[in-house]
């Protein structure tokens, strides 16, 4: 079994949205998972009696009577409300009566959360979210899609390190290509920050490092050097990318749906428009602590929080936690 | 009468695509345009043999026996080859022979060029290049788009003016908005450099400064505080976002050639994947300098030349450079 804690009261529609997509994962995916409502229990109740159908024992509501919202400071907020929803989930994971947090609630506060709580595994200096880019061809890792905005060289090669490990365990890749996001190919190109970080990866073990890539690689995940499965950047540029990359989905389907107004109702046209629909995907997991976290955006429908519970599934069942923690504990992966 | 120097040996295809942009332009642009090929003579009379209508009236070949290859560090090939087509051609502005340069050659070379030969204006610390998007609305200016990979955030301050005078002039924007790329829009949000160049900027005189946007804000053309018609970033992000969306319109068009072919023959798909087609635009400012110059694609075919070339003399014709020193002369633009 599978025990997935879910923040009730996180998200732009919390608890409903929470409660419909809990119903949806539990209708849709294997009865090995189980999901743990975390929130204000009255809130939940109420929310679920939309759900006459739900398979309660599958079910746990544990209460959690604080709520973080979205504006709160996030260090403030998690060490002042140790009852919110984000502490007490993070808690049960912490003393092993939960397997993963799933959270579209305050994205920092989560992040602090989960550092604070379950701290981060030894010789990672600081935790990063893994954005997966859906591509036309195999998706792409892009590492950090925004937890640090200012990142030194080293921290750079950690991403790396915890890039290729979900790739392997996660996105199933036998031997994974990394490259570092950078401007060009040539060794002299880049940032002072990258440029130092491209000499780390040179040097560093159990990882297939293929050299600087640009921006038009991601969507390929193809470079000179072979196939790109995790492209390593710093948050800034990550959380740039990402939203940039979520509104020109946006703005495709605009176009086509404007354009050929009679193709829309062929399966090709749901495919399609699905494909350029950020919200359809998952969340994005929380990588470099001890646990198993994911964060969804706040905008999130019901599906985005299905898809967050298998993507939780796949994170537990792969032993992505412990593998990273093997990957830093050699020294190894230690810049 | 416009006189747009062109560099006839820069490019992946050069003089041939060279020319045939040449001969485009005679004879779909006004007849104020003259155009100076400059490189290799005999190389180009040897293209223009395929271009027997074109109207010589209104060309110029000016010889420049050297060329800088794609490889050729910019500083040493610009001093060392004083003969380049690249030297010849700034060196004509310089001195008042011609009005405009451009060049789809060595990126770094002209950028060096043009700095060393026509000089920055006063109160410019760095030129930058200003890319336009295509959006499905107003297009809107990313400004650096990739000549300086480490910015301070005197110099994103820079940006902003130059692109705000571009906007103006160029793109006719009456009272353009001006946002600065970050992870979020609240003021403690973003790196070191962005924040302190987020304060200067909403100190300065001039602007119509709009505070941080997101990624997202690029292809809207919105933010919560209005219109954007320039978003200021370094050059590394700005690099990497323009080489994504490019290859994201690949992707799309792809996507939406496999998905409908039956509809590939209508109007309204030549269009959209025209749209999608990053090389029908016609090349990228670079700002800053005393003297217009657009850089090229390497890769440009004939009617991105002559987009550029249309371009190039609206720059002229608005007297962009002038206004641009007129920003900087006052003191007020420079932070």
């Amino acid at each position: 079994v599978i025990r997935i804690a879910l923040d009730a009261m996180g998200g732009d529609n919390a608890p409903h949205v929470e409660v419909e997509g809990t119903a949806l994962a539990l209708r849709e995916l294997p009865p090995t998972f189980r999901i743990q409502l975390v929130g204000r229990t009255a809130d939940v109740e109420t929310a679920l009696k939309r759900h006459p159908g739900i398979d309660r024992a599958r079910l746990d509501i544990v209460e959690a009577p604080d709520v973080i919202g979205m504006g709160e400071k996030p260090l403030a907020a998690i060490r002042g409300k140790p009852r919110s929803s984000i502490a007490v989930a993070l808690g049960m994971q912490k003393k092993g009566a939960s397997d993963a947090f799933i959270s579209a609630g305050n994205t920092g506060a989560v992040m602090a959360g989960a550092t604070l709580i379950l701290r981060l595994h030894t010789g990672v200096r600081r935790a990063a979210i893994g954005a997966v880019f859906p591509t036309a061809g195999h998706s792409v890792l892009v590492i950090d899609g925004g937890a640090n905005v200012d990142c030194d060289a080293r921290e750079l090669v950690n991403f790396a390190h915890l890039g290729s490990v979900y790739a392997r365990d996660v996105l199933e890749r036998r031997d994974p290509g990394v490259g570092l996001l950078n401007v060009g190919e040539e060794e002299e190109k880049g940032s002072a920050v990258v440029q130092q970080a491209h000499q780390l990866l040179k040097a560093v073990a159990g990882l297939r490092y293929l050299g600087s890539v640009e921006g038009r690689d991601i969507l390929t995940g193809q470079c000179r050097a072979g196939r790109v499965d995790v492209v390593v950047c710093d948050g800034f540029i990550g959380n740039a990318i990402l939203k940039f990359y979520e509104s020109a989905g946006r703005m495709f389907a605009g176009m086509l749906t404007q354009a050929f107004p009679d193709v829309l109702g062929r399966p090709e046209a749901t495919e399609l428009l699905k494909f350029l629909d950020y919200s359809e995907y998952g969340g994005a997991p929380l990588l470099g602590i001890q646990g198993v976290t994911i964060i969804c955006h706040g905008a999130s429908p019901a599906r985005a929080i299905m898809n967050a519970v298998r993507v939780a599934g796949q994170m537990v069942r792969s032993r992505l936690n412990q593998d990273i923690g093997a990957e830093f504990a050699g020294g190894g992966a230690v810049a």
